[in-house]
C-alpha cells in the first residue's frame, strides 16, 4: 500500500479529511496530550477523557480521580488539573483518572467518531508513536488539538516531527506536512526558545507553568503509546 | 492603536476572527488573486467574482467578460479562465469582468458580509498592497483561499511575505502569522523551488500551467490594489 501522511491544523477542519481507515494522531502537547502519555507510561489503568467539567463529577463515586482544566487552571475542588507532574507512579499507578481539558478532549472525541484508531501523541513518545506508525499498513492524520479551534505552533512543531521521522515510511505528504516538517526543522534545536515566539506561549508564561513547558517538550522519555478503545484510553500494545 | 495581524489559514476557519473592524486581505495566489491585481492594474473597470458558473451567464447579456474556471480549467464556452495572461491590457483595459474561480471567490465572500473593508493580496503588489495596510489604523486579517478548504503552502507564503514586511508597523501577531513568516523566509529565495515540495503544485503541474505560475510568484510588478465596493472588485484610492 502507498501511504500517506496528512496534518490537520485545528479540529475544526477535521470533517475534511477521509479517516475511516486512518490512524489518527491526537496532539495537544501543552498539556493533555503529554500528560497523559506521561500517565499511562507511569502505570494509570486507564484516562477516561470528557468534555464537560460536569461530566467528570459522575465518575466521582466509583473512586476515579478526577482531573479537570480550563484556561489552563485547575478547576477547584478537582484532584488534578492537566499537569505532567500530577501523573507520577506514585500517583497513578494502577489508577483510573476522568479528565476534561479546553482542546485535547474535543480533538479526542471528533475523531473517535470516524477514525480506524485514534492514539495519543506528544515529545514524550515521540519515537515509540512514529515506530508504530511506521509499522502499520495504514494512513495516517496528524490532528492538532490547537486552541480553541485555531493553529497552535507547539501541536504544529511535533506534527512535523512525526512526519520527519516517517519522511521514509510514507509516499504522499500534504500541504500542511510539509510546512510542520519545515518548522520543526526551524525549531528542532530550541524548541522552548521557538515557542517563545508564540502567542499561546506568551498566555502559558502568565499561567507561571514554565516547568510544565519544559518537562513537555523533552524527547522520547515514554515508551507507552495510549491508544482509545471506547471511551477509555490504555496503553496500547503492538503486535510483536 | 495597538494594531494586531493575524493570518487565517483557510476559509473554513474565517468564523473565528472578529473582523467587524479589520482589513482583511485576500489571498489565492494561484491563480485568482494574481489574475484580478493583474487585470485591475491593466485598467479593468471591475472584476465581478461569482461563486458559481452559472451566475456567470447571467452577466452575459450585459456586455461583460466572462471568465470561469473549475478544478484549474477554463470552462467551455467562457471568454478566458483564471491565467494571468488573460488580463492584458488589451484584453481587458476599460471592461468589465465576471469572474468564477473555485477558492478565491468562497474566500471573497465570506470576509465581505463582516469586514472592515476586503483587499485583494498577491506577490505582484506586495510592496503597495503591505504600505497601504501599515498606512492604516485597523487589524489585518490574511485569509488564505487554500484548497478546497485546506491549507496551501503559496497563500501561507504569501501571507508570510505581508507578515514580514509589516512586523515593526504592528504588535500583536498571532501564531499562524510566526508560522507563516518563518515560512517566507525559508522559501524566498527560491519561492517556485519551494513549491515544488506541495501537493498542490504537482496537481497544478498536471494542469500544464507552469507558466502562469511562474508569472504569479513575480514581486511588485504591479502598483494596483483591488478593493471589494459591493459586489464590485476596483482599483483602491488610497488618500494622500
Amino acid at each position: 500500500m502507498s501511504k500517506k501522511i496528512e496534518v490537520c491544523l485545528t479540529p475544526a477542519l477535521i470533517d475534511l479529511y477521509d479517516i475511516e481507515q486512518s490512524i489518527v494522531v491526537v496532539i495537544d502537547i501543552l498539556r493533555a496530550t503529554s500528560s497523559i502519555t506521561f500517565g499511562i507510561e507511569n502505570g494509570a489503568e486507564a484516562i477516561i477523557p470528557v468534555s464537560l467539567v460536569e461530566e467528570c463529577l459522575a465518575y466521582q463515586e466509583k473512586g476515579y480521580l478526577l482531573a479537570a482544566e480550563r484556561n489552563g487552571e485547575v478547576v477547584e475542588g478537582y484532584d488534578f488539573g492537566n499537569s505532567p507532574f500530577s501523573y507520577t507512579k506514585e500517583k497513578v499507578a494502577g489508577k483510573t483518572i476522568v479528565l476534561t481539558t479546553t482542546n485535547g478532549t474535543k480533538a479526542l472525541h471528533l475523531a473517535n467518531k470516524r477514525a480506524y484508531q485514534v492514539v495519543i501523541g506528544s515529545f514524550l513518545n515521540l519515537d515509540s508513536l512514529s515506530d508504530y506508525l511506521a509499522s502499520q499498513d495504514k494512513n495516517v492524520l496528524l490532528l492538532c488539538a490547537g486552541w480553541k479551534d485555531q493553529f497552535n505552533l507547539e501541536d504544529t512543531l511535533f506534527a512535523g516531527a512525526v512526519v520527519n521521522k516517517l519522511r521514509k515510511n510514507f509516499e504522499h505528504f500534504d500541504d500542511s506536512s510539509v510546512a510542520a516538517e519545515d518548522l520543526y526543522m526551524l525549531a528542532k534545536d530550541d524548541l522552548r526558545k521557538y515557542l517563545h515566539k508564540s502567542s499561546h506561549s506568551h498566555r502559558l508564561a502568565q499561567l507561571n507553568i514554565e516547568e510544565d513547558v519544559v518537562f513537555c517538550l523533552q524527547l522520547n522519555v515514554c515508551k507507552a503509546i495510549p491508544v482509545l478503545e471506547g471511551e477509555r484510553l490504555v496503553k496500547l500494545n503492538p503486535k510483536p
